[in-house]
């Protein structure tokens, strides 16, 4: 392992190294997983955008701007209510320094991206209060698990990452579901976490569908139907479908867990050749315990590209280190793969150079 | 060029040898570009389904034959009157024997496909006599030009084939648009090649659009507005993403050479990249002249699958050798990248076994 690699193994140390060992020099394909819910418009749940119905644009946005290096559906790029930029942002620096190529998966959306992009039949999700939050679950799993299929034949191994305003709750909706201890170590995209009203929304969801704590732990598709997201199938039926064949790399932060209990009740058997790749701004999160969640559910290792925006000269990056947004669009393991691809070339200070200088083009900054 | 490869120089032997060179053992990508338009309709136009509503069935099922090894939008496998099956039995056998991984790509869909596809925001096509046939063309020619790009760094060459019922007619529309004598020259899915029902359409179709012959010839991209179908656009935007960076077969029949002028009006720099893959029957087809056309529009190869259903036990595959479908789905493109991937390990006669093997899986033949 080089120690030029600016990666940090969160858990899982000898496996991490053996993931990091075999994808370094390798010819990774990034998918970002984009969807909606109403789940995200729940007031105080998500940092995504400043007005809830912004959440609706937050995901294709997202996804034009890894594509495009601009969005097209929104002027500028998405932004927290406190104006701090999307994690997109990183991601699309990152794959760019490595020339990594981008496809863009929909699980299902209010509004479309003007981009091309993958379809496998979802629907946008409802508030899981309603207990009833995503169509077709096993069918648009079936089918972004074929489509997994193809693409492990295309190159050396898939960086999978999601943009939904909304999906650390609907997280927690599915770990609860599936009788995961999670509550309280959810990340999230704000500076205060807000945990009591996740917690309600999941157990609202619950209710309303007739279920409770745990009553879903053998129904990974009905945990998802009633209180999850509509990434969730795809993301989930993608890993299953590449992992059989080549490496896949779950990027995100406490997110991927949800994702990960879903694999292992759907498909155990893949998780051998799956890590998750978050940030060192998810791993060191205190308000939160992805590992510990992680540990819960199945031997996976967690690598944590360490990021450093402490000297950034725009505020807006700085923040980062004061624990606002940390993780998204994959931002972690697009990082890691751009590292691992260019065999360490790709530095965190290289990294933050792009960062910035993209920064300063897309929000106008000096 | 090893002798074992059942492939034939339809023109510019030398620059096929080179380009079949340079694809030899190679990892292709198959992406199958599917749309419905009105024009498939026209009563006599199209061999593509019983019925004319039925074409809208028949690029959704091809393309699920293609991913499952069965339909799932019909039963059994779309066939012509005469109950002769669609040639993606061929493409799907091809791409089986050679383990070679597939992408749908929906230019715009009156039924969608229950399997995953790229989506580029086209709408199906309208009746070309109305003179606006397609909405969209710059954007989603833009769109499909990025996903070219992205797939070009997975892989190391594409083949691109194409299910659109009625798609020959619309070609006759974009190559008289644009000025290219086409007339008696395109292929038909039928035995008895309905020129003078085209003619009339293409016709029609041009004075709707207040054009004439050749009057678009500066203006591919009202060309296809006008009297193309929502196929060309999305077609000819993956060759020209992908063939700045990766050779590109282009798998079809007569219908390649109307592709072929959209792509020299809009991105000629990359023919040099591109060769035309199809079946002998197309080739040798004397109601039609794939060769002639091309020498009017670029310097590109044609090469042929000397595919031979002459000794198939089925008379389904036999009535293939009396030019009946001849083409379509990309058979062509498809058996020749399955040879070639192969360096020449698959053959015509394990083609034909392969094929013979679906044909009675499928049709329930014995």
């Amino acid at each position: 392992m080089k120690t030029s690699f600016d990666i940090k193994y969160a858990s899982n140390q000898s496996k991490g190294e053996d993931f990091l060992n075999e994808i370094q020099a390798k010819k990774p394909l990034f998918i970002c997983t984009i969807a909606t819910t109403e789940t995200g418009k729940i007031t105080g749940i998500s940092a995504a955008g400043k007005y809830p119905e912004f959440t609706d644009y937050t995901p294709p946005a997202d996804a034009e701007l890894l594509l495009l290096g601009r969005c097209k559906c929104i002027a500028g790029v998405p932004v927290t209510p406190d104006g701090i930029p999307t994690p997109a942002l990183i991601t699309m620096s990152s794959l760019r320094l490595a020339d990594v190529p981008v496809l863009v998966a929909s699980g299902g959306l209010k509004v479309k991206p003007q981009i091309p992009f993958l379809d496998f039949g979802g629907n946008p999700g409802r508030d899981i209060r309603t207990g009833n939050a995503v169509d077709n679950v096993a069918e648009v799993f079936a089918r972004a698990k074929l489509a997994g299929e193809q693409l492990a034949k295309t190159v050396d191994y898939l960086v999978i990452g999601e943009s939904i305003p909304g999906g650390t709750t609907t997280a927690l909706g599915v770990l609860s579901a599936m009788g995961i201890e999670a509550e309280g170590k959810i990340s999230s995209s704000m500076p205060e976490n807000p945990h009591d009203l996740k917690c309600r929304a999941v157990q609202d969801g619950l209710a309303a569908a007739g279920e409770r704590f745990g009553s879903m732990a053998e129904n990974a598709v009905r945990a998802v139907s009633c209180v999850g997201d509509p990434m969730m199938p795809v993301f989930a039926g993608l890993v299953s479908g590449a992992a059989s064949e080549i490496p896949v790399l779950m990027a995100g932060g406490t997110q991927m867990t949800a994702v990960l209990a879903v694999i292992n009740a759907l498909n155990p058997d893949v998780l051998c050749n799956v890590a998750i790749g978050t940030t060192r701004w998810v791993a060191q999160d205190t308000s939160s315990d992805i590992c510990g969640i992680v540990s819960h559910i199945a031997d996976v290792p967690v690598l944590a590209a360490d990021l450093d925006f402490g000297g950034s000269r725009f505020d807006g990056l700085k923040a980062y280190e004061k624990g606002i947004v940390k993780e998204g669009v994959g931002a972690g393991g697009a990082a890691i793969a751009a590292m691992a691809a260019t065999g360490g070339a790709v530095t965190k200070d290289m990294l933050l150079h792009e960062i910035e200088h993209n920064y300063a083009v897309l929000m106008g900054a000096k």
